[in-house]
């Protein structure tokens, strides 16, 4: 039976290799994910974003536990911003989460946010993809909302919820206005902590400008103590709600959509550049290219519009370097 | 004249020029760098990262004065968290470097992380090499260093200062971490508040383990308060003292191949997925591909792997999807 028949088949240790697989790049994992894709959309997929020290983990963990009370099977994938070769937090989140680590319906990965071969966005899309083919129910994924790739990632879950934190100093006002976009539901976390219902104020009032220019879903601010389990009860219905708004109103079809391009793209874009290198490898231009930008005999624009002439059968120079 | 030859002269309004044609993704921009790039290599580049709420801006904003003492012409690049549809960092960079403003020897430039097209360590690069052919001394590049994307363009500069501060949560733990290795000197910031020294300290115990393992440079933790000032001259000082290290030791020579390989290859991949999408404007592949997905008939490694086929010269399927 192949690894691809076996996840399906919900076993979890054939998902636990799938996903090494996808890790280490290696084309078995691509051919395995063929078979699964036709099977998956069954997840609904909740993405939990915020700057560091929000609290993210301990929310996602109690949101685990919530959803288990409800039967539901929950898939995490935490995105870590720490190296690998630490490893600090990866251990880290595996401790937090420790409580489900003998619950059979509940699976929990963490991807490293460095050295991952082909963007972290892709990555996790095809982690979450395994998810679902296993059989979850939910897929949370965790990710410190600050850089573009971590915005792409969240990109991916049906429902994002963005969590805040009284008192995270001045840059925080920026964030607010970068993530603001992307939430569907706004959490202000520790929401014992002096300052909480300020911060709270702010983002309603930077929600309201937001509503106004476009209609639709109404993202609302609710108040947790993950640490607690406080809140945690509302935010779950607040995600349900959010779910059924996506449904009812058809906003789920273009969602889809957008959704699907952006992985078809991802995809295309890492085959593409594995490819240019195992080209370029070929006959040692990448050597030689770096070795010329040192001496400053060849710019790396007209050598990228060389090697891609080589490639294509195109020609013409359409979008070139 | 072209565009290059009066950047070369030195003649801002045509680097700003340049800059736009760079974020709107010009082709004749290419053109303009391709006849930069072999003049280029003369500028210093420093990067400035840490957590949010860190103060780099401010720190920023010292250090240009300090070089403007020194006789410095000093360029620098602002990543900026925030959308460009808010733009509300944007202009508050601006804002606080307002002193600067008419100052000649100073040019600054933001850059928004998101909708940049290609990549932002690719953009910055250009932009960095913008600035170094008009003759700027020094070049800063200031992000917030908690994503990928954001670990990436720091890559670019010769020297790292990893700017963090007392008291931002649990979470910092791990970002610290995960920070650890790229920084070539340490900043607390704000080093009047609480707990600024425990801070120092445990990132001189992070940093003892990790010289142990290295050898080579080994970082220094330095104190400021940028908002009064305090701590810069120490902090030029140890730049210029990392920046001797670097030529003395002739690390410089490796340092400049890894940079010259990801500009490179950063170039090379954005030509080749440009190429991809006019390639499949042609005839509508990506809507077909994306209704596929949508429908449960197509998987998009297979849908990929077609693509590619169909563009390259090249057959087998040596690292496809």
């Amino acid at each position: 039976m192949s690894l691809a028949e076996q996840v399906l088949n919900g076993e979890i240790r054939a998902a636990a290799r799938l996903m090494r697989d996808i890790d280490d790049s290696r084309h078995s994992a691509i051919e395995e994910l063929k078979k699964l894709y036709t099977s998956t959309g069954n997840a609904y997929i909740i993405g939990i974003t915020g700057p560091p020290g929000a609290g993210k983990s301990t929310l996602v963990d109690q949101l685990t536990a919530a959803f288990r009370k409800k039967g539901k099977k929950v898939g995490v994938v935490a995105i870590d911003p720490t190296s690998p070769f630490t490893g600090g937090a990866i251990l880290g989140d595996r401790i937090r989460m420790n409580r489900h680590a003998s619950d059979e319906g509940v699976f929990i990965r963490s991807l490293a946010t460095r050295g991952a071969l082909g963007g972290l966005s892709r990555s996790t899309s095809d982690v979450a993809l395994v998810l679902d083919a296993l059989g979850m129910d939910i897929v949370i994924i965790e990710t410190v909302g600050v850089g573009q790739d971590e915005v792409d990632i969240v990109k991916t879950a049906h429902t994002t919820c963005v969590v805040m934190v009284p008192g995270l100093g001045d840059d925080i006002q920026a964030i607010k206005a970068g993530i603001l976009e992307i939430g569907d539901i706004f959490v202000v976390n520790k929401a014992d902590r002096d300052g909480a219902d300020r911060t709270a104020r702010e983002l309603n009032n930077m929600l309201e400008m937001r509503a106004a220019t476009e209609g639709g879903w109404s993202p609302r601010v609710l108040m947790t103590e993950a640490q607690r389990g406080n809140g945690i009860e509302e935010l779950t219905g607040e995600i349900l709600a959010h779910r059924d708004y996506l449904f009812t109103s058809g906003v789920i079809g273009e969602f889809l959509k957008e959704r699907n391009e952006r992985h078809f793209v991802d995809i295309l874009r890492d085959g593409l550049f594995k490819r240019a290198m195992a080209f370029m490898a070929q006959d040692g231009t990448l050597a030689r290219v770096v070795a010329g930008m040192g001496d400053g005999s060849i710019d790396p624009y007209s050598a990228a519009e060389q090697v891609i002439g080589e490639m294509m059968v195109l020609d013409g120079n359409n979008g070139a370097a």
